[in-house]
Order: C-alpha cells, then sequence, then structure tokens
C-alpha cells in the first residue's frame, strides 16, 4: 500500500512570504508550485524549486486564475481560450526553472477557484487538459475524483492522479463540504491524522451529512498554508509510516 | 551574403493591441515575442505564434523587465539574481507556446531598458546570458556587437548574434546615438533601406556625428511598432533583395 | 426635453492606447473614467482628465474588477467588501486627478462585468452604493432602470441617474439582449441614431424578441470603443440636436 | 520637547501579510500606509485605516515605485510626469479610505527606492512635491534633511517635516550609511532608544565613520517591518517618555 502526500508550495511573491515551505517539504512527497498568477514570483519560484531538489519532492506545477490580490481564490469567467493559455503558460513558466535544475515536470494540479471550477464546469476542464496535454502528454494530472473534471483528463488521454482531502469534510454525494458548513474544516493534526488514515486503508472516510462516503486516493492534499499545516503534515506522515504505508510520489 | 530581417512582436496585452504584427510577420524572417511583463498577454502570445507560424517566421524569446505600465522602457535596479530569475520565467512562458505548436526557441532578445543596461552593465549582461545557457545552451542570443553584453554572451558559452538598427542612428565610437539627439531615429523607409543596404554590404553606415563607423550585422532590427514600421519593413527587404542579398533566419 | 450622452473613456494604459477619447469628448456630455483596474494608468488618467476639461464634459469615475487582462469584462466572485474597497480605491484614485485639476467628481458608473454583475446581484450593487455613499452621498451613480441595482443605489440614499443604450437591442423584459443573441449589437450610425431619438423622445423602443419595450433615459451611452465609436456620437448627437433635444450633462 | 514617531505600515497585500501594523499602531504616532504599488490592496488598505483610527494615530499617504514584486524597493528610471501621477493616484485611493472613514489626510512620506531617489534626484522630488501640492497644499511631506527633496519641498511651499532614522546609522556627512556597510542597521531595541533619545535631546548622535552628527528631526522613523520592529517601538517610546519628551504626531 502506497501513497502520495502533496502540498500546494511556492507561492511567495517578492517580499510577501507565504506558506511554511521550509518546514512542509520534508513531510511531503510532492509540491504543487505557483507561477506567478495568484503567487510565486519568479525569484520565489527558483527559490521553492531549489528547496524542492534538495528535499528530493516531485514537483508539479499549480496554474491558477491570474488574480494574485485574490490569491486564485476568486472564480472567474474566463473563456475556454483563456484558461488554455493561461495554464499553458504558468506550466511553461515553472518548466523553465525546473529544467534549469535538471528535473522533470511531474504533474499538474489547478489552484483553488480554478481547480473547483474545473470540478464542475466542463470547457473549463477541458481546456486545462488540452493545455496539459499540449505541452507534454506525459504529464499526468491531479484531480478530484467523480468530477468532469476527472472525466475531461481521462478524455484528453492523460493520466489522472486522484486526490483527497484529509483537512476537508466530505459529503455522502462525495464532493467537498462547502466551507461555510460548520465542521467542513478538520484542524486538529490527530483527527486530519486519523481521517487520512482511513481513506488509504479502508478507501472510505465519515461524511458530514451522516454515513460514510467512498473516498478513492493517490494522493492526500496536505494544506501547508494553514497555520497548523506542518503539525498536520507530521501527523498524517506518522499515522501512516506507522500503518506499514508507503508515502512516495506517484 | 545573407541577413536576417527580426522584429520585436506579440506584444499586445488583451483587449489592448500594440504594434502591426500582421503586416510584419510577413516581411520578416524573425521574430521576438513578449511574455508578458512589458506586453504579451497569454491569448495574445499564443495568436503571435500561430500567426509565425502561418508565416514560417523563426520565433526568439524578448524578456523585458517586469513594467507592464511603462512597457519595459524604463530602467529598473534588478538585482543580478532577479534579472536571471524574471528572464528564465519569460523564456520558459513563451517556450510553452512553442512546444504546443511543434516549434523550437530560436534565441533570445531582451526587450528595451533590459537590453540596454546588459549593453553597459556586466552583471546584468551575464544574468541574462546565465539564465539562457540553463535553459539551453544551444539557444543563440542576440547582442549588439562591442559591448559587456556581447562578451558576456560570449564569455558563457553561448552563440552571438550580431544585430544593427538601419533605423537607429549610430555614433562615430559604434555606440547607438541617445533618442534625445536630432536627427537619431530614421523615420524614412528609403533612408532606412539605404542604410541597411549599406551595413550588410559594405559593413559600414554614416556616422551621426561625422565620418563613417563600422556595423558589424547578422541581423538587422525593425521597429514594427513605429506608424511607419511595415512601409519600412517592405523597403528595406525589397532593397537587400534587389542587391541579391539572402533574406533568411540566422 | 434634455438628455446627457456619455462614453467609458481613459482606458488606455501606458503605451497602450484604447479607444478613441480624442474624437469622442467633443461630442459627449459626461465621461466615465478608468482607474487602473481594467485600463486607465495614472499618467493616461491625467491625460483624460485634461482631455474632459479641455471640452468642458463631466468627468464621472468607472470603476471594474481588478482584472487587466480581460479588461474587466470577466465577471468575478468578489464578496461584497471586496468590491467596495475596490470601488472605493478607484473613486479616489480618480478623484485626485480632478482635484488637481479644479474639477468635481460629477458620478460614478460600473464598468462592464461589475455593471452587469450589480444590475442582478444585489449585495454587489448595494456594496457599490455603500462605496460611493461613504466617498460622497452627493454623487449620483448611473444605473439600468428596473434593476436591483437601481433598487439599491437608491435604499443607499443616493441619486440615480438612468440609462439606456442606443447601440444595444433590448428584449420585451426590458433587459438587454445577451451579445450572443444575433442583432443584439446596433452598429450602423444612423441606427442609433434613430432608435436613440425614439428612446428620449417616446420613452420606448423596439425589442429584438418583438413588440416594443419602455426605455426610460437620463443618460445615453455611446460605445467609443466600437471602431465605428466617433461616428455613431455623431448621429446621435445630429439627429438629437435637430429634434431639438437639448444635450447637456445630468 | 516633543517628537512624533512614524511606522510604514499597511503594507500586506491580499492574503500576503506584511509587518507587523497590530502591535505597531498602539506604540507609534503617525503611520505611512501604501497604496498598492509596492504593497496595501484595497481591502487590507481598508483595515489599516480602521487600525489607525482606533488607535488614534495619525494617517499620512506612502506612495512608492510601481513594482509589487520588488516592494518599491528597486530604482526605477521614472519620468518626472510619472512620479507625478504615480503619486497623486496614489495619494487620491489612500485619501478615499480616509474620507470614508472621516479622517483626513494627515501628511504625504514616499516609500523605499522613491524617497531615496528623491533624495538625491531633484526632478523627481519636484515631481512628488508637485503632486502633494496639487491634491491639497497643506497636507505636509515627511523629508529628511539636507537633500534636494528638502529643498524642493520648501520650494513648493510646503510645509516639510525632518525626519530620522534611529535604526540607522549616519555618517559625518549627514547622510545615511549605506545599507552594504558593515554597522549601517541598528537592531538592538536598548541601541535605538538610545540613539533616538540623542537624537531628540541633542540634536546629534554618532557617525558611523568617526566623530558625530547633527540630526534634525520632527519624526522618527521606526521600521515596523523588522523581526524587532515592535520591540524597537517599545523601547524608543519608553525612553522618550522616561525623558520626559513629548510624543505626539506633528
Amino acid at each position: 500500500m502506497r501513497i502520495d502526500l502533496n502540498a500546494d508550495a511556492g507561492e511567495s511573491y517578492g517580499v510577501f512570504t507565504y506558506g511554511h515551505d521550509g518546514e512542509i517539504f520534508p513531510l511531503v512527497t510532492s509540491v504543487n508550485l505557483a507561477s506567478g498568477f495568484h503567487g510565486g514570483s519568479p525569484s520565489r519560484m527558483r527559490e521553492a524549486v531549489a528547496l524542492a531538489k534538495a528535499h528530493g519532492v516531485a514537483v508539479g506545477a499549480h496554474p491558477g486564475f491570474p488574480d494574485l490580490v485574490g490569491f486564485g481564490r476568486r472564480e472567474m469567467a474566463l473563456a475556454p481560450d483563456e484558461v488554455y493559455a493561461d495554464v499553458l503558460y504558468q506550466i511553461g513558466a515553472l518548466h523553465a526553472f525546473l529544467k534549469a535544475e535538471g528535473l522533470r515536470l511531474h504533474h499538474v494540479k489547478p489552484h483553488g477557484a480554478l481547480y473547483l471550477k474545473a470540478c464542475r464546469d466542463r470547457e473549463t476542464a477541458r481546456a486545462i487538459a488540452e493545455a496539459v496535454k499540449a505541452f507534454d502528454p506525459e504529464v499526468p494530472l491531479v484531480v478530484l475524483p467523480g468530477t468532469v473534471y476527472e472525466e475531461e483528463a481521462k478524455r484528453a488521454g492523460l493520466r489522472v492522479v486522484l486526490e483527497a482531502f484529509p483537512e476537508r469534510a466530505y459529503l455522502r454525494s462525495g464532493q467537498l463540504a462547502p466551507r461555510s458548513l460548520p465542521g467542513s474544516w478538520i484542524t486538529d493534526p490527530q483527527e486530519a491524522a486519523r481521517r487520512a488514515l482511513r481513506m488509504v486503508l479502508e478507501g472510505r472516510v465519515e461524511a458530514l451529512d451522516g454515513g460514510e462516503v467512498e473516498v478513492r486516493a493517490e494522493t492526500l492534499c496536505i494544506h501547508g498554508d494553514n497555520p497548523r499545516g506542518p503539525e498536520v503534515a507530521q501527523a498524517v506522515r506518522k499515522a501512516l509510516e506507522e500503518a506499514g504505508v508507503e508515502i512516495r510520489a506517484f
């Protein structure tokens, strides 16, 4: 049994430091690095790539909406062509730093509102998948299982990597619980670790609205930007290792 | 005898159209495409790459200072590390659009104030050369001959491509005449064509401050953003062709 | 009988020129000037304010979404607090240029996707109205009649100025026809002029889906950024003047 | 005897938090708030203005170069007209938040590289002074004594407020020691407090290159973004109060 632990990172911008990259990188096996649209200035991207290299962490691109002030968390009505061009641009920008360091682009995972929009808007999902395919059809796309986003990634012929969120509550329907619902966010590291374990070992977890929900996962997302992010990563990792789960990049 | 004609292009940004790409691309053999820092939004970059492909024009990256409002024409006190990261980022962003279209990155030529700073600031020049080398040591760098920029490009082991400016007046010293000097800018297409011809056939041209100056050139820059840019390109091209000069990308 | 003619303007950004301000300003009685979020860099704002002053045109603020690359035409999921802060910021930035020229802020009219969102999203409308009120409760807000935007502007105690669009087709319901519908956009200057006249003299116009629709208007919007914008403005103005309608700012 | 303590603040941008505003505001008597060019997004500006209001701190504008990624710390070759427009824009943007809260614009103090450039480039200094004067000739400008910046502020008829830096070493010439010199930066709170006291009580302080230097000050700048910024502010304030110096806004 094996699993990947991923974290969004490289989101600092110039003097503005964001997240806890230095503490998170030793604990995860893959990172999704920003490319300047929602965070991640060129110098900070370079720094994040060097950190990933030092820790032997697999590096993926983390394209977002062009909304630095909103950190890519506000949905934008981009036309599919605009999504395609924005994603391609961001992949390329990150790829240059990887190429300069002799690393390869390991995967792509959209950020924030772009990820969420892709999960329910087929045209957005398709534009993302087409951009990845146009850049390199061998690069896998990290997706939320059971969404049009997963469907479109597959239809484009890309390898999909299924993602689950131990820190987020799920609904019985399989969807992530909206952040507005009480209990939608798990902040206790031990509880997150317990959930991660169930997800990996049993393929299911308790739903917020009662009962259980199936959770298929090849990678678990750790939110390194939470105040307790590093603690959560530590607890999840420890629990998985103690249960004999191999933690390594997909 | 042969020469390349190059033009800065792809500098439109969203709804903001800049230059005369549609008229210029059929007349030149290489273009330098912006990557978003001084112009060139993702969708407009994609459009410019498609146009270049349609016309069989060689495509280079055209990295500039991060100054959209100033169009990269205002010198900025970037540390060499910042220049390196900014150039690498911009090369990568453009490269993604080329890769998606099955094209290769043909060369790099810095834009505006970054180009001019590289000509006289060794650290800036070195940072640009190192960024190109880190991305791909086979990619040539377009340089102004006789500058520290040429020296650093060579020192990095890059192929340099010498550039001359038929629309710009030269001083006897070999430098471009400052734009503030009367007569520093040649706007008449026939005069630009005559100068282009002398540069290519004789390797020299009249200096603004008297006498003549040696001009070594493997590529001539045409300013497509001038109101008469397309006319100049037409006249230069015609004069060279009539003189039996082969016009093709370096 | 009197009417105001307004145009969106001052949307150029650095070297990027947008619209036809020089031709439009002599033909309209009020302009809505951008403040940098979707267009309008500081130097170009200053230029537009000077032009408005020279032509004696009333100047309003034209706040948009923070989306320069999308020209503020793409809806964004901003929280009401974010709308409030963005609108207040943009009003203030423009106001400084007016104050420096001894002019007053005549009105506020949101731009593009922000305007459209305000017409159907009450919270957005309220946030805009609250921002204007907080800055100066005497400043009127230009609104589309019959919308929640009009309601919220009134509820905030602001004076509302009703706007109509001679170049846009209306539906029988009173709404603007979506741009995707054939015939939704009137490009012929004479036809736009004829419609403008009906709107002002009869308070009604033909609907795209049959029959007629009531149109209440204190100001008519002319799209100066269309290729034929100045022609339309000319034709509308001429038709109104010949019919004895007084054209002056509200 | 009285003195003002000022701090640069309001430089957070969207999710990116910068500095220690919450700890610094209770300790100083005036703050200089960013307006978006080097930091300070609209929502964070609003937040900073509310914080200043809650603490009764005088609020000035803190305009910088348009260089968010470089935090306004990199000199840019702006034409005087561009400086004028950029400063006016930023003053206006901040002023709107003050107006909305019933506060007045207390002063203007340029940020980072713009401040430093104004100290030695007369045209930049004049452009800043003209912008402030155009907005409101009653608003004072915070200046470094003995510079062309002070001269131009006076020539424009503005009230100047002399500033000194207890955390920065001075040269015998009266200039601030370049940051590259060892010892140019005082990080120990007690030492900063001792220097602040000498500056206020004796009007002089030890020079880094030997001897002493006259320091005229009506306001002392505290760097709230340093890790020990709040400690320094505390120590300086305590030392001044114990010496019977009245601490209040100029």
